[in-house]
């Protein structure tokens, strides 16, 4: 008897996998839990590079297939040599990789066919906060704006609620519009 | 009459041009106005690139040395191909970049020479909440925690206290530890 296999990749993602990961982490909720970590070297002034070489989840450590090694800097006016995006660059493109991850997986779990992502993302920052001249001046970012633009045949509806769904479901949007506690520590 | 130059770096930082942009943006609030961007293209599944390229500040519009282009996967066990290091683990990257620099600046601001500054940062994500598996699972990070080994001959107290306005100035930090509103639309 021959064993026949069905592939089911939608938006380069395996749905199979995906419905099966969703079914084991209902019965197992313990494999949901995953711990990220970066280890972080300061280079001179506001250089420094950031390592991302393991993490722990699914009830196991992960070794990537190679280190990775981001490089930030800060441009001349920011007192940098510009040798990498900077910091709060840097978390626009967290934002932007997550929130962009979440609808497309989502959109395969749902069958919708895309062809095409583009966002681009912006966001304010008053420096008076950073450099302590106004107390009354948030340091971060004010607020973020993410425009999406999508080529698909799915209804404008169905894209318009895998946009929503990006933004409720995504951890890094997530994290960024909930207070999440930080905990910081001189060892 | 010869000029004679001082030069003030201390940390890798210029401390006369941090002075003067203090003293600039204290005297013209509107310089202080930053305004960050990036634009983002899906490539399959859960791998996307970003790139930072200009931005606006003190004025007027600057464009990098070079445009700055990050890729985003997954790993295997989620679903992706590991070309390069996942969007939550870029928010760690983000987030050790910020808090650093913001330490080695106030360190240089207060003639406070440091010769090494590493950090490990790590955090706990559930999964359940990206999946909607658990509608009271938090999508994004529990929580954050940062570790800094400082090499430095500065006493302890001071070095604590460079890590707590570390903690409190960096914007990303800030962005994190307060709820940052996002703006999602299809264009």
């Amino acid at each position: 008897m021959k064993t026949i296999q069905i592939s089911n990749i939608v938006n380069g993602v395996d749905v199979a996998k995906l419905t099966q990961t969703i079914d084991s982490l209902t019965k197992n909720t313990d494999l949901a839990k995953f711990h990220f970590c970066a280890k972080n070297n300061w280079i001179s002034g506001g250089e420094n590079q950031t390592t991302i070489n393991e993490f722990y989840g699914a009830g196991k450590k992960h070794v990537r297939s190679k280190p990775f090694v981001y490089t930030k800097d800060e441009p001349p006016i920011l007192l940098g040599s510009d040798h990498g995006a900077n910091p709060v660059e840097y978390a626009l493109t967290a934002l932007a990789g997550c929130v962009t991850t979440t609808l497309v997986y989502y959109a395969a779990a749902m069958n919708v066919i895309i062809r095409k992502v583009e966002s681009t993302l912006e966001g304010d920052i008053d420096l008076r906060g950073l450099l302590n001249i106004d107390e009354n001046v948030k340091a971060g970012y004010e607020s973020i704006q993410i425009k999406f633009k999508i080529d698909s045949d799915a209804p404008k509806e169905v894209l318009e609620k895998l946009v929503e769904i990006a933004k409720k479901h995504s951890p890094v949007a997530n994290t960024v519009t909930n207070a999440t506690p930080i905990n910081i520590s001189l060892v």
